[in-house]
Parts: structure tokens; C-alpha cells; sequence
């Protein structure tokens, strides 16, 4: 594993899309790109604890079959024989799927989620399952952050995060409501997608805050986040009603952002001055390199929008408390003894709430979609940080204050691994029009490969 | 049990609103109220087998309890001491939840679904399980009609509609993805509610096509059906992100429609002469006292908007078999033996269908929507059948061609138990505006005391 020396320009992350070629020519095989990531598993499993659960002798069959078919000549899709790990709030077949609850222990579900039935359809070794906050709530995680074992990995999709951006794996499936995909992508160094609302089906996947509830892609590079992304979408649909994620099976090739609108919303004031001056470098290099940078200063309408910003804590509460009384209510009442202490004193608030208050929240998110909507036509993409900073020390999850926004409004973000500061990660997000996930990814690629000179 | 001499101004429907003031003045209560349900139930249950389970002992306990309420003077809400019937598809925490299935035998779910959990804390007496057609799908349940036994309840919601139309209890919960809510109260003589899309919140239930399933709401008149419909939404809420059913918590008072637009729909042509006369006198009576009947002679829009329910068979199917993908595929791979045979038929069909064909008929819908939103500001309801006839002899469920556009559509709808051919039921249903059951509810109010003369 790295130390606690983080340079995002040196660390390995592992890409899948760009094996696959030798399983072709026979010089790598499915099976002993597998075996390669279950040895870096194995090499700081103790320490960082991603792991619910590995399926070894799945996978290797899983990974075996694979084999097969690429020397047939006839791989089944995009991610066939890729290992893949699930966030445990994800329902598998052939693995429990205990939601980080005690009350689940050994729970067996008799079907896979539509994500990960239709990665497994597509040829894909489901690996096993990465650990989860309890319920995607607020309590800590055992994992820890791999670039560095004193500092969090952020939550709730902890595992997820630890074993991609530790470079153990090549993509895992998390999960997104709060800050849950983009927060534990900014401090574990892996590339990780929110879609759009509704992209990605999530049936088979508890949810806490289903209005505000995504699927999250984790991925060493963003061909392979693509790759994973639109084979769900293809294969297992988007959530029933929405139209699911477009765009083409193969990932799109980096596009130079003319104008990208700089984001200073709630949570500046919050990031340290070695992250702000670190984010500051970033965009002179992209203003360097000829891109227009527009901000507050340009156009009142951008600040306007980022003052709708700091309401976007109490707007994203007063959904959450409301959506998640059912079940959890039902389980605190029933179980409160299996419930964690933060989960415990959060599920207390939510008693009570009222209808016209959640009413009244749902007419704002209408206001500030239509904002998102007319803003984002002008610029290729909105850039801002993912965090305000690198993973804290100690097992607090870090601060969602970046990430709320998205949950709320359901435009896409990106989390890139660009940034290094305090010698440990810290992600670049950009955000798009609503649908277009495709056009962002491309905005990305291209801001990767620059920064990384390749 | 009524014979099959069903006549709507005679068969008795059981009420529970109107029961309340009773239990106040001691000279009632509900476990009176409950024993009396029990007797109906029992005399006729071995030739209707409406039952799945019943919980005789803690329905008597929660009606005792309810009884120490009233007699303090604090009955909890409207529903408090009401005995409910629960569909099987949706979860109960103190009974099996099977879906119809062998392969659900004996699943026993650790919550109850938001809409129960919601009735029980106000108090109301969940009282058993009634039969459904396996996962709400096309093959027949064993429940027969109550009113002719020969004849199908229709389905899928088979069970909750012969037990209120029975006349066995005051009301139960049903759920609708194509005609299963309004369909078997047709046949049974039951009032229901299929209620705007998204109003009452569904977590918890089975769905087979989730963007077009509901929750349908039974009763033997429609105070009680609005009793329960608003009390699910004011204490279970919407579905996440849906503002929940609106109106006050009492049922509206009648409200005289002053013009009805009559649709003559997909399902015209497939309803028999006996019961388009029916149809035809109630229409006559309502022009005798003054209502206005608009229909496609007297505006061309209203004739295009019939056509557009010509599609609607191949619309429906189209969003049904995508949807309802998951998780049914893979419990037709893996359990292929427990699927009965038209649901395993459909699950072939299924296979292979494209998002690009989906996504077509999302924006079909979109349009729809618009069409109907329209047309709604332009009359207090549309008025149409529930049904192209009674239930047919044997067990096919019978057909849903007048229901498939609310479920594709989801505008509110209404069965009102308000006619009879062959001597067996047949309903009258209204449509409404989309967020506007509350009105239809009025208006629905209106046309039954007028019908009945009281």
C-alpha cells in the first residue's frame, strides 16, 4: 500500500478496459488479472478493512469462465471478467447482504440488485462486498483510509472507496444520498460517478432517502467508470420511469472545455487554506492552458446560484429526515438496540416532521432545478472541489458540505483523483446538465489526461 | 353472502366512519364492531376464500385496545379500532407476506409496509391478509366473487375486493399497476380509490411496473375510503419525493359536478349491450337532474383524446414488460418451477426489450400527461365504466381495458358500485385531475347519494 505520501501522478490505480486486449493475444488472463488484485487485497486488507466479504472461489470460476470466452474469441460485453466489488447496502445472490447491520446479520437475499445482476450478465466477477456505514447513516465505518490509516476514508460507500482508490481492484459499486460516493472517492484518490437521477436502476439497493438516493460508479480511470455505468443503464435499465443513462457503451473521448463555471458554494469557507491554494493551482493550469474560467465575478447569476447553496444543508435534511422514516422508524422502535448512536439521535429528529414541510422542500428543489437547468446550458461543465479537504484523522466520515448540492438537484458530479494535499488525496469534482453524464465524463477525461500529461 | 340477485340499493356495504359515535356512547364497540366483521367473514369465506391468513387474536386485541381509547375519549385518529384487509403483496411485520408465490412461502418481513405501519399507529385494526394473484401478475387467484361464485373477483387485488364488496369488513388495501384496483371493485361492488400517482407512499410493496403501480384503497363508501387514503398519506406520506395526497382529513362533502366529460375509450366496442344500456340510464339520470354530459360529439378534442387510449394496451405493455424485468427475471431463471404459467409466458416476452423502445414510451406518456392535464380543467370529471361488463364466469381475471390509462397516465380514478348487470356488480369510474382526488372524491360522493336517493 502507499504511505502516507500520496502523489496522485505516481499512484497506481488499476484500469480494467485496458487489459483486456492480452486476453485476446493470450500474454494475461482474466483469472491472473484477478489473482494480481487479490494479492493487493491481501496486502493491506488488515490495515485498511474494505472487505464484508470475499467470494475467492466465485470470482475464481467467475474469472475462469471469462477466460474462456475471450480465447473463444466471444466476451460477453464491456466488463467481461472484471472484478467488481459491491457496497453492502447492495443486494447479491450468492453473498449476505447485511446493510453494516447487525439486525441483517447473514441476510441472504434470493436475487441480485438490477446493478449488479446486470454487471454478473455481463460476464463480470462479482468479487465480494466492501464495507458500508450502517445503513448508509451517519455513524463511522470500520475502514480506513489506505494512503493513510489514521485518516478516514469517508462514508458511507467506505469500502468501495478504500479498495478502488487503494488500487486493489479496477471498479465497485457504491451508493449516493448525502455524499456518500463523491466524499469517500475524494479522500480514497479514486474516480467516482453520481449520474443523473434515475440514471442507474437502484432497485434491489436499500435506499435512506430515495428522492435523493443514486447508484455510485468507482472506477481506476473514467473508461472504466463509463463502461460500468452505461452496461447497467443497457442491461438493467435506469430506475423504472426514468429514461436511463445516454449516451454509447464505449466511453467518450476527452473533450477540451471551452468555459467551465467555478463553483464557490457552501463549504468554501469551510476548506483549509493548503486545499484552497491547491484548487487554486489547478484552475491557473487550466486557465493556462486556454480555458475560460467564469465565476461570481463575471456574472451575478453564478453567485446567485451558489447563495442558493447554503440552504442546500437544511434542504437536503428536511427530505432526508422525512424519506427515511420508513423503515428506519419502524427498526428503532422495534430494534433500538441495533441501532448506532448517530443513526439513533438522527431517526429521533425525523419523529414528527411534517407533511408541509416536506412539501415545501420538494417546491424548492423544483426552484433550484430550473436554476441548475438555465446555469448549466452556458459553460461545459461546473468545477469545484469534492471535499473541503483530505480525509480527516480519526473515523469521522469528513464533511459532505460539497456533496449535498448534487444529491438534492440530481445533475451529475464527477470526483477526478487530481489533487494531493497533506500528502493524501483530494478530488476535483465537476458537475453537468442534467442527462448529460456522457458530455461530463468527456470534460473530465480530458481534464485527467492534461493534468497528468498523457 | 348475497346470491347472484345483487342489486346496489339493497347489498349492504359495511361502513366504519359512521360506527365511531357509538363506540363514544358505550353503545357500540370495536371489538363488537370486529366480531361482527368475523361472523360475515366466516359465513362465507369457504365458498369466497378472500383469506389468506387471518389474525383473529391480535385483531381482537388491537380492537380492545381501541375500545379503552374511545371509551377514555382519546381515540388515536379516524381509523382507530377500523378493521383493514391487507393485500399479500404488501409487507405486514405480524403476518406472512407470501406475494401469492410457493416461492415466498412463509416470508416473514420485519416491518410493515409504510401504508400499514401508518394505519396501525392510528390505531386501526389490521385484521389479515387477503388473497392475491401470484406477484399481481395474470394468472387467477382461488378467490372467488361474492355475489356469484361462478364468477372471477377479477384480480390482482382479488381478495381485498370480494371481502369489502362481500360486505365482510369496512375497508383494505389493494394495489394497482394495470386495472387491479379498480377491475375486482367493479366485479365485487366495492368502492375504491386508485389514487394520483405517487400520493400514497408504496414502500414496502411489491411492484411489478413501479412507475405505474399504486396503492388502491377499498371501502365500503367513500368516507371511509378518503378516511384511510388521506390518513396513509398525512402519517406514511407519499411516495419519496411526491407530495402526498392533498385535501383535509375528512372526507369532502358531495359536490354536484356541473359538467362530466364521458369517454368512450379503448374497450368500447368489447362491452356488452346489457351493460352499455345500464350505463346508458345512469348517464340519462344525470342529464335528468342537470348535469351536463360533454363527450366527442360536442368538442373534437375530447374524441382525440379517446384515441389516444387505442395505444394504450401496447403502452402499457411496453412500460410493463421493461419494468418489470426486475426482479421477476431472475426469479424465472433461478425458481422457473414456482412461476406460474401466464407470469412465466410474460417473463418470456420480456426478454430482450431494448431502453431505446422504453425510453420511446416514456415521452409517449409525457405527452399524454399534458393531453389529459388539459382536458381535465374543462369539466368537473370524465366519466366512463370501471369494467366492459361484469366479472366473467370462470377464474380469468377478467379484462382492464378501461383501467390501463389511469395506470399508464396516473390521473386519479374512481369504481363506484353503482350498477347492475346479469345481476351482478358492474362500476361506474371517474377520472380526474391529476393532484385532484380530493374534488373526484366529491364528485363521487354526489353521484352515489343521488343514485341511491339518500
Amino acid at each position: 500500500m502507499s504511505g502516507p505520501n500520496y502523489d496522485p501522478r505516481t499512484h497506481e490505480l488499476i484500469t480494467y478496459h485496458d487489459a483486456v486486449a492480452k486476453f485476446s493475444d493470450g500474454s494475461d488472463t482474466p483469472r491472473d488479472y484477478l489473482e494480481r488484485c487479490l494479492e493487493r487485497i491481501d496486502a493491506i486488507e488488515n490495515e485498511v478493512m474494505a472487505w464484508e466479504i470475499l467470494n475467492r472461489d466465485a470470482a475464481r470460476e467467475a474469472a475462469e469462465e471469462a477466460g474462456a470466452r475471450y480465447k473463444a474469441g466471444a466476451p460477453l460485453s464491456l466488463v467481461d471478467g472484471m472484478p467488481i466489488g459491491i457496497k453492502d447496502l447492495i443486494e447479491t445472490v450468492d453473498m449476505p447482504t447485511e446493510y453494516g447491520s447487525e439486525l441483517f446479520k447473514g441476510h441472504q437475499p434470493i436475487r441480485d440488485a438490477a446493478s449488479v445482476n446486470a454487471l454478473r450478465k455481463g460476464g463480470a466477477v462479482i468479487i465480494g462486498k466492501t464495507v458500508t456505514v450502517t445503513f448508509g447513516g451517519g455513524d463511522p465505518a470500520r475502514t480506513r483510509n489506505p494512503h493513510d490509516t489514521s485518516r478516514t476514508p469517508g462514508g458511507s460507500s467506505s469500502g468501495t472507496a478504500a479498495a478502488v482508490g487503494g488500487g486493489t481492484i479496477p471498479g465497485a459499486l457504491g451508493t449516493h444520498a448525502r455524499g456518500s460516493t463523491i466524499r469517500p472517492a475524494s479522500f480514497c484518490g479514486s474516480y467516482a460517478l453520481k449520474a443523473t437521477f434515475g440514471a442507474l436502476n437502484r432497485q434491489g439497493v436499500f435506499s435512506a432517502a430515495q428522492s435523493m438516493d443514486h447508484l455510485g460508479i468507482f472506477g481506476g480511470d473514467l473508461s472504466d467508470v463509463w463502461i460500468m455505468s452505461r452496461h447497467i443503464s443497457k442491461h438493467g435499465g435506469g430506475d423504472p420511469g426514468y429514461p436511463g443513462l445516454h449516451g454509447a457503451d464505449r466511453p467518450p473521448a476527452p473533450r477540451r472545455p471551452a468555459r467551465l463555471i467555478r463553483l464557490e458554494t457552501a463549504g468554501w469557507d469551510q476548506t483549509d487554506d493548503a486545499t484552497k491554494a491547491t484548487f487554486e493551482d489547478f484552475i491557473g493550469s487550466l486557465t493556462d492552458k486556454g480555458v475560460e474560467i467564469f465565476g461570481r465575478a463575471d456574472d451575478p447569476s453564478i453567485e446567485a446560484y451558489e447563495q442558493v447553496f447554503a440552504d442546500m444543508p437544511e434542504l437536503w435534511r428536511s427530505l432526508y429526515r422525512f424519506e427515511f422514516q420508513w423503515p428506519m422508524l419502524q427498526y428503532k422502535e422495534r430494534y433500538p438496540d441495533q441501532i448506532p448512536p448517530r443513526l439513533l439521535m438522527g431517526l429521533k429528529e425525523a419523529e414528527g416532521l411534517s407533511q408541509a414541510e416536506y412539501r415545501e422542500a420538494l417546491n424548492r428543489r423544483v426552484r433550484i432545478r430550473d436554476l441548475h437547468r438555465q446555469l448549466a446550458l452556458r459553460a461545459d461543465a461546473f468545477i469545484t472541489l469534492s471535499s473541503p479537504g483530505p480525509g480527516p484523522v480519526g473515523m469521522d466520515q469528513g464533511s459532505a458540505v460539497f456533496n449535498e448540492g448534487s444529491s438534492v438537484v440530481g445533475m451529475p458530479s464527477l470526483s477526478l483523483p487530481l489533487l494531493s494535499v497533506d500528502n493524501v488525496p483530494v478530488g476535483i469534482q465537476i458537475l453537468g446538465q442534467f442527462d448529460e453524464d456522457e458530455r461530463l465524463t468527456a470534460v473530465g477525461r480530458w481534464l485527467a489526461e492534461e493534468h497528468f500529461g498523457r
